[in-house]
């Protein structure tokens, strides 16, 4: 039986140094985007529950955390069989986004480019690497429709990559009207578009020859047919010219073309991006132009391209190393509690702030290598004793945690 | 009629300068708990709904978000009339704070001072000043059971005041102890305690006549003239011996005895605390020690001792310029959106973040005076125009904006 006192399935506390790092990652993300003129944005962790289901966050909205209504508006719902929820946890945040543009455009910079980092809920069934609650990093252009939104969202995310060390990682990039074209041109029917687009998208899970079986059953064997024809003769390196503005200014060599990217929801209608890392099986992020979605709640067209990192995911990837950091972090350990070692604890550690330290004050235990030994564990490296007659800066001895202690 | 696209009632959009004040206040809080030794830590915004309502947060339960049971699950509820909630959201960052340390305690310091930021969410009716979401900052030490803890607390809540400009902050001590020995002088049997230390909680409003007058009603003439007698005689100049050590050794003039003070939760046992500041009408941030809580759920005895801030009315004192940002900020102008003009640009942009500048890159509008304004507003300070020929940083007028144009 699990634990009592665990957080609720799926969901995760986060200790000290695991929260130390995460933060430290964040930091360098909103950093990097921040020097690009992006800006930060937040939005309510709730919104209106017949906002996230309106259809624009395709199989993500079965997904919802629903909130109950309250007082006399929920004992009506019950007795009527009415609707009980009017709230719900975003479950991602492209959706809030477009609320927020909706809500404030008078008061953003014409073309708006946003920052957004924060957790978002789904229901999912817990998996590893899947988790109920879980954070994203979006950066969003709206209201450019030039391709300098894209390039500037894919210079970003790729700096982005290369301040995390993940100088590995590569975008895999096509575009939704040459998957359009393509579809055409494999016979495909308008009305079976979605479906193929569907099929196309398992190329990674089922492989070719998985494609071609599913394409067959779902539209035919001459679809299948000229699918199977039409991947043979694919070239990577024959970058279309909807995309050549692209390839022209990102950094040479972290783009590649991908003329079988499909991206999942039906929502994009331009370029379209897929960021992989050697060491991730599945991608790290994603995004794409999705011109048609902001305008809906303003009744006018607003051009918009977005790309949204996998948090959880790049945590994994990043070590340690590359997001320590250098603050000396010191131990004072007070022999013994009266109020005078404690006044020189207090005025060492004022000291010590002084050279820029981070200082912990610790009561002496019965086994001080114990406590070293956590220090050390959460990030201390240094200790020193404290008691009635350390006066001055003169009277500490700083020694390493690790060195023997007596 | 409300705006169709406003974010839920009560509940807030932050544009982007709103945010970045928020985040830079934050950013010194944290710094400032850090520097002390806190380790930030970080739990789920949900915790199972049978544990928030277990009486632990007293009347803030009743404004807990309930979340919907799913599935098979929720059908059930409904059908049987049953609970139709398994989750909620927290109302505030004590209740997930005890549950994570009893989920967590092996792998933490023998004396955890944690740090804890973030939204916590109450279905309060919504008012000027209180919100629906909004943010707390804690911070806790748990298993130490001297004073040195709430020296540490308070010291670090001094400073993290201090570096915000809020050096006319206050905090006021008293100590649960106290409290009930004044009661049982008072003449009050123990079962009315509670009742009692609500009504003199209420002494800022209804002042000494209003108290009066409720202990009158509630335990009789005879308590209501003892207590009259009392807070006549009250001196707040002679600090007692269990606060005296807490006197001694934070920062001088910036406590202040008040052994009127209540504080409102049932779970305090020793000091507890109140920060004022002269310019906000109800208090900035509190808290104390609460020994018996944490171990309620480990079945141990465990000293713990905690202080929330405020942050929402942290934020409205704190003034913009005490946490402006020293970056500099340029937008390139691009005068086309020829590829050559905006490899221009990108190879500028690398320049000016060599010196350590936020480069936003913008398209010539029709009135670049209009641009201008709206890019002074989120705080950029220069421009430059960039087109087919600028190579070089040569090549490039830095102007301040509000320069004229021309």
């Amino acid at each position: 039986m699990a634990n009592p006192v665990n957080p609720p399935r799926g969901m995760r506390d986060f200790l000290p140094m695991e929260k130390r790092k995460r933060d430290s990652i964040l930091d360098l993300i909103r950093g990097t985007y921040a020097a690009h003129g992006f800006q930060e944005i937040e939005t309510p962790a709730m919104e209106d529950i017949a906002r996230l289901t309106s259809g624009q966050g395709g199989d993500n909205e079965k997904l919802a955390y629903r909130v109950l209504k309250r007082g006399a508006e929920l004992d009506e719902a019950v007795a009527n069989g009415g609707e009980l929820a009017d709230l719900g946890l975003r479950f991602d945040l492209t959706v809030p986004l477009t609320r927020y543009y909706a809500t404030n455009r008078a008061q953003l910079p014409t073309v708006f480019k946003a920052i957004q980092v924060g957790p978002v809920w789904r229901a999912e069934r817990p998996q590893k690497g899947r988790y109920r609650q879980f954070v994203q990093c979006d950066i969003d252009i709206i209201g450019d429709s030039t391709s300098l939104a894209e390039v500037e969202l894919l210079t970003a995310s790729v700096n982005v990559l290369n301040v995390l060390g993940l100088t590995d990682a590569v975008i895999r990039v096509n575009h939704r009207e040459l998957l359009v074209k393509l579809l055409n041109q494999l016979g495909i029917a308008e009305k079976d578009h979605a479906s193929a687009m569907i099929t196309i998208d398992k190329l990674d899970k089922l492989e070719v020859s998985g494609v071609v079986a599913e394409l067959a059953e779902r539209l035919g064997d001459k679809v299948a047919k000229a699918f199977e024809a039409w991947i043979a003769s694919v070239d990577a390196e024959a970058v279309p010219a909807e995309l050549a503005p692209l390839f022209e200014l990102v950094e040479p060599g972290r783009l590649r073309y991908d003329p079988t990217l499909v991206r999942g929801m039906g929502y994009y209608t331009g370029p379209i991006f897929e960021i992989d890392h050697p060491s991730s099986g599945s991608s790290i992020g994603g995004g794409g132009r999705y011109d048609g979605m902001v305008g809906r709640w303003l009744g006018t067209d607003v051009p918009a391209v977005g790309i949204s990192l996998g948090f959880e995911r790049v945590v994994d990837l990043v070590s340690e190393e590359e997001v320590a950091e250098e603050q000396p972090a010191i131990v004072l350990v007070l022999e013994d509690d009266s109020v005078e070692t404690t006044k020189n604890a207090l005025a060492m550690q004022r000291e010590f702030w002084a050279k820029g330290a981070n200082v912990r004050l610790e009561h002496k235990p019965k086994r001080l290598n114990l406590l070293l030994d956590s220090m050390s564990a959460n990030g201390y490296e240094a200790f020193a004793m404290i008691n009635s007659t350390t006066k001055s800066l003169g009277d500490v001895e700083v020694r390493a945690i690790g060195q023997s202690v007596e």
